[in-house]
C-alpha cells in the first residue's frame, strides 16, 4: 500500500503521528523558508510542509512538483498555524521527511477546481481530468450510494435483480433501435434494448414475482439536449399485483432514497393527482408542486363581454401571481414575449393588476367593468397586490402555454429551489393517444398497458377516453419514473391490438414471443422503471444529467475523448457480410 | 394484492387462518370426494383441499383445471391427515372457500418438474417455461445473492460503482468486437466492451482510487460450449496498491461470498503458487487442488537405460494414482486411449503397478529392472497398491496432457466432489507469449500488465523470461478470476509495446486516449475481473454456466425463444446507410 491514510482522514488526534499519504498536487506553495503542498485525492484534501530543516533531497524533489504531479509523502502530522476550519482536515499538516514523486504530469489543459476554467468540449475531451473535480466526485458518489440504497431496499422486500440480454430482437415498434450485425449469422441483426420490457414480463410468466434491474437501455434518437444514445433504468416489475401494491412498495422506495440520501423525511403519502386534474391545474403531466400558482377555468366568466379574443376561445385559464401587482410594463411585456415564442405558443397574454387600493388595472379595461375583473379575481382567490395572467385559445394548447408561463414565474420568483422537494403520482394517464397524421391511435405508454378495468366498456364506443391503469413518479415537474399495470389476458390484448391498427400478423410479428409466453398461463403483473440519471440528477441538484454519468456522449452521440464512433476495417465489415454506402447526409 | 401468502410460507401455526394464495397449477388429484392440488409458486407449493361438502361453484372451477393455470384460492388452513416431510409446507394444506381462474395455461411443451422430460433445444424455445423450474429458479436466487453479497462487501470495503459505457471505441486488438453502426456518424462503428478495461483505468487516472462493477462484456467469438456472446464480469481496480493489497481485498471478497452464499469458512489464507510450480506439479495454470496426483519429474531417472522414446524426451512426468495398482487391462487401455486422443495429444502411456506384493509391473519392463522401476515409486511417493502412469514427450505439451489424464482419474475416482471448494491463486504468470507462426510475443494478459519489478533487466536480453505481476483466482480448476498490477509508466510503457512489436503508430492508435490520459498523473494501480456466470455455475454446483443466465444465447450465438438475430428492414439499413453482401458461408 503507497499509504496509511487518505487525504481526508487526518485530524488533530493523529498528532505526533508518523504517516504516508498518496495523491495528486493541488497546488504548491513556496514561501521562501517553507513550501506548502495541497496534496488531493477522492477523500479529500491534505496539507503538507516542508521546512526549513527538512531534508535537502525532500526540498529538492519538492522544488520540482507541478500540478496534478502524483506523489507519495511521509511525514509528522502537526497541528496547523492558522487552522482552515473550511475542510475537515484544516487543524493539521503533516511536516514532511521523504517525499517520492510517482508520477509527472503535463501542465493540464484547465485547472482541476470546483469551479474549472476550462469550456465545455475540452472537457469532454479530458473527462478524466474533469472527473478529478470535487463535483463530479461527488456525483460518482450519490450515483452509487443511490444505486446502492435501491438494491438495499429491493432486495429487503424481496426483489430478484435479474440480468436480462443486451443483444435481443430488433421490433420496428417505438423508438429507433441501435442494431448489432451478426457475424454468425450473415445479414442478420441484434438490436440493443430500448427497455428490458419484454424480458420482464417473460420474468413474471416465469414465476419470479419480485424482479428488478438497474440496467442500461438504448434508443437511437436525435439527440435532443440531455439525451443520451444510453442511459440507466431501474427496472421494476411485480406478480400478483394491483395498481396501489406497485405505488405502495415504490412510495417506500422513494422514501427510503429522500431519507438517506438527502436527510430528508416524508411522513405522509405522497399526493396523487389524475392526469386529468394535472392538466387543468398545471397544463402539464409533470407538475411542480413545489408552488401554487394553479390554474383557474375563467372560460365562462369572461365569455359574452365583447371580446372577440376571449369570446372565440375554446378555454381562457389564469393564474394568479401573489404579491406581484407591481410589475412594471417592462415586466409584462417580456412576459408577453416569453409566452409568445414558438416554443411557448400563445398568442398574448391579458393581465389584471390587483391594486392596493381595491382598484383593478388590466389590458382589456374596455371590454370589462371593475365589477367583472373583481370577480376574476375572486374566481382566482386573488388578493389586493396580486397580479392575474390570462391566457385563451385551444384548450390542450392553452393549458401547455399556461404551464410554461407558471415555471418561468415559478423560476424568476425563487419558487422553485434545488433543495426542497415535492413529489407525487400522476395516475390515469389516458390509454391512447390519437394521432392526426396518421389517422390512429398510439399506446400512450406501451401496448401493453392494461386499461382501467370500468373503462372496458368505453372501448368500442370511444376509445380515446379510456383510461390506463398507468401512473408516474414526478419530482419538483421531473417525470422520474412510471409504469402501469399490464394487460394478462389474452382477449383484451387483442382488442388493444386492434384499436392500436396491428393486424394479427403485425402483432405476431413484433410481440409474438411475448403472446406466445402469455398462452401458458400469465399471472397478473404491474411494474414501472424510474430514470436512474435523472433521479441522480434532481437529487445533486443539477439541470443536467451528463455529470451524473461517468462518460457521456455528446449531442452529437460521439465519446469525444475516444473519438467514437470511428470507421472500422475493410476485413471486419467483409466479416460482418457488410458494406457501408456512401450518404446523402455529406453535411454531417 | 391477490394473496396474502406465499405458496412457501404457511406452517401449523397458520391453523384456522383465512388465507389467499395465487399461483400455478403443479399437479391436481380428483379421488372423487376431495380433489387436491398442488399450488407452486416462486417460494413453494402448497396442498390446496376441495372437499365433498365444498361450494358447488369451487367445485366446478377446480373440475376446470389444468397444469399451469394461474389460481386464486382462498380457504382455511387445516393441518394434513398425512404429513409430507420433504417439503416445509407439509403440515398443512388449505381447504378451499374460493377459488378463481386467474389465467389458463395450454398443455405446456414439457414438465415443469425438477428434471424436465423436455429436450434442450424445445427448452431453451421456451425459456421461459424452463425458467419456472426448480433448479432455475433457484439458479437466479443463487445469481442475485451472490451479487448482492459482492456489493455490500465492495461498499464496505469503500469501492464505487461507476458504470461505463457501452457504446465505446472499436479497437482491432484482442478478440473481435461486436459493433454497432452509428445512424448519425454515416459509416462509423461503436463497438460493445469485451471489458471495462480502459474505462477503469481511466477511473483510476480520474482518482476514484477503488472502483468495482457488475458489467455485462461481449465477445464476438466463435462459441465453444458454454461460451456466450454477452456475459457478465465483476470488475474492479484500485489505485496506491501493490500486488499484496489486492489479493488481500479480493481474498477477502471470495471468503464472505464462501461464507454467506455456501456456509463454508475459510481460516487460513488461500495457497498462492507460482504459475511455474502449477505447470511443472498439475500442467495448468488453473490446478483442480481438490486432490493430490501432483506430477514427479522421471526424465533423469528414465533416460539412459535404452528406452528410446524415454531417451529422446525432453521431459518424463509419472502421477501416483493411490491404490489403484489393480487397474484392468482394460482400464488401462481406455486410459492409454484417452491420453491419445487428438484433444490430449500424447503419443501412449506407459504404467508401473506396484503390487501389494513388493513386486512391480510395468508396460516398459524389458528396459527396466525392478530396482529401476522402484526408484521411480519412491521418486513419486508410490507405495504398495499404488499405480504410476507416465507420459513423455515436449515439455510443455506432455505437462499438459499429464494435466487431462490427472483429471480425467480425478473424476473417475471421485476425487472431485462439486460440494468441496479448493481455491487458491496463482501468481507470477509470464508476461509474454511467443507466437511461432507470426514470429512475435503478444501480451499475455493485456499490454497494460506491469511485469515484475525486478524482472526489469530481462526485457532486453531475454523477454520471454519476464513474469507478469499479474494473478488469477482459481477454484476447482477453474478460472474465476484474474488481473494485475497495471503499468503506470509512460516509458516502461513504451518498453512493452516495442517489444509486443507496436509501432508508435499503432499504439497510438489502439491505445492513444489511455496513454495520453497518463501523461497527466496516472497513479500506481491494479485490478481484477470476476467471472460471474461462471463463479455463479461453480456455487451452483453445475458445469454449465447456461443454467445460471436468465436468457442464454445457444451455441451459434442464437436466442432461440425470440429467434433472434434477425433481418432489419430496408429501411433500417438505409437510414444507417449500410448494405448487406450475400455471404460465402452460404452452408451456415
Amino acid at each position: 500500500m503507497y499509504r496509511t491514510h487518505t487525504c481526508g482522514e487526518l485530524r488533530i488526534e493523529h498528532q505526533n503521528q508518523t504517516v504516508t499519504l498518496s495523491g495528486w498536487v493541488q497546488k504548491v506553495r513556496n514561501l521562501g523558508a517553507m513550501t506548502f503542498i495541497d496534496l488531493r485525492d477522492r477523500y479529500g484534501i491534505t496539507q503538507l510542509v516542508i521546512e526549513e530543516q527538512s531534508d535537502s533531497s525532500v526540498r529538492e524533489i519538492a522544488a520540482q512538483l507541478g500540478r496534478e504531479y502524483v506523489i507519495q509523502a511521509t511525514g509528522t502530522v502537526i497541528p496547523r498555524a492558522a487552522k482552515n476550519t473550511k475542510i475537515p482536515t484544516g487543524e493539521i499538516e503533516v511536516a514532511l521527511t521523504q517525499l517520492q514523486i510517482l508520477n509527472r504530469s503535463e501542465l493540464p489543459p484547465f485547472t482541476i477546481e470546483e469551479h474549472s476554467d476550462g469550456g465545455d468540449d475540452l472537457r469532454m475531451k479530458y473527462r478524466f481530468l474533469d472527473l478529478r473535480r470535487k463535483p463530479l466526485q461527488e456525483a460518482m458518489q450519490l450515483r452509487h450510494r443511490m444505486a446502492h440504497e435501491v438494491r438495499n431496499y429491493l432486495d429487503e422486500h424481496g426483489f430478484l435483480e435479474i440480468e436480462t440480454p443486451y443483444l435481443i430482437k430488433s421490433t420496428p415498434e417505438g423508438a429507433r433501435d441501435f442494431v448489432v450485425p451478426s457475424r454468425m449469422n450473415p445479414g442478420e441483426f441484434y438490436a440493443l434494448p430500448q427497455s428490458p420490457q419484454t424480458f420482464k414480463q417473460l420474468l413474471m410468466v416465469s414465476g419470479f414475482d419480485r424482479y428488478f434491474q438497474i440496467v442500461r437501455c438504448f434508443r437511437d434518437e436525435d439527440l435532443r439536449a440531455d439525451r443520451q444514445p444510453e442511459f440507466t433504468q431501474i427496472d421494476c416489475e411485480m406478480s400478483f399485483v394491483e395498481r396501489e401494491d406497485v405505488l405502495q412498495v415504490f412510495e417506500g422506495l422513494a422514501k427510503r432514497l429522500f431519507q438517506r440520501i438527502l436527510g430528508l423525511q416524508f411522513e405522509h403519502s405522497f399526493p396523487r393527482i389524475t392526469w386529468q386534474e394535472a392538466m387543468a391545474k398545471y397544463g402539464s403531466d409533470k407538475p411542480d408542486i413545489r408552488f401554487g400558482m394553479t390554474f383557474n377555468d375563467l372560460t365562462s366568466a369572461v365569455q359574452g363581454k365583447g371580446f372577440g379574443v376571449f369570446d372565440s376561445a375554446e378555454y381562457v385559464g389564469a393564474i394568479c401571481v401573489e404579491g406581484c401587482a407591481g410589475y412594471t410594463r417592462k415586466q409584462l411585456d417580456e412576459l408577453t414575449e416569453f409566452v409568445k415564442r414558438p416554443q411557448v405558443g400563445a398568442k398574448g397574454m391579458v393581465y389584471v393588476r390587483c391594486e392596493a387600493n381595491g382598484g383593478y388595472k388590466s389590458s382589456v379595461d374596455k371590454f370589462y367593468t371593475p365589477e367583472d375583473l373583481s370577480s376574476w379575481a375572486s374566481l382566482c382567490g386573488a388578493k389586493e397586490g396580486d397580479l392575474l395572467l390570462l391566457l385563451s385559445g385551444a384548450r390542450m394548447k392553452t393549458l401547455t402555454a399556461l404551464n410554461e408561463l407558471r415555471l418561468e414565474l415559478g423560476n424568476r420568483l425563487g419558487l422553485r429551489p434545488h433543495d426542497t422537494f415535492a413529489p407525487l403520482w400522476v395516475v390515469d394517464f389516458p390509454l391512447l393517444e390519437w394521432d392526426e397524421e396518421t389517422q390512429r391511435f398510439y399506446a400512450m405508454h406501451h401496448p401493453f398497458t392494461s386499461p382501467c378495468l370500468e373503462d372496458l366498456e368505453l372501448f368500442d364506443t370511444d376509445p380515446g377516453k379510456v383510461r390506463a391503469n398507468a401512473y408516474d413518479f414526478v419530482v419538483n415537474g421531473v417525470e422520474v419514473g412510471g409504469g402501469s399495470i399490464r394487460i394478462f389476458d389474452a382477449q383484451l390484448q387483442q382488442k388493444m391490438f386492434k384499436v392500436l391498427g396491428f393486424t394479427a400478423e403485425d402483432a405476431q410479428k413484433q410481440f409474438g414471443f411475448l403472446m406466445n409466453a402469455f398462452r401458458y398461463g400469465a399471472p397478473p403483473h404491474g411494474g414501472l422503471a424510474f430514470g436512474m440519471d435523472r433521479w441522480c440528477a434532481l437529487f445533486g441538484g443539477a439541470d443536467s444529467i451528463r455529470d451524473y454519468i461517468a462518460f457521456p456522449k455528446n449531442n452529437a452521440g460521439r465519446d469525444m475523448m475516444a473519438d467514437s464512433p470511428s470507421s472500422i476495417s475493410e476485413a471486419q465489415l467483409q466479416e460482418l457480410s457488410l458494406k457501408t454506402m456512401p450518404s446523402d447526409k455529406s453535411d454531417k
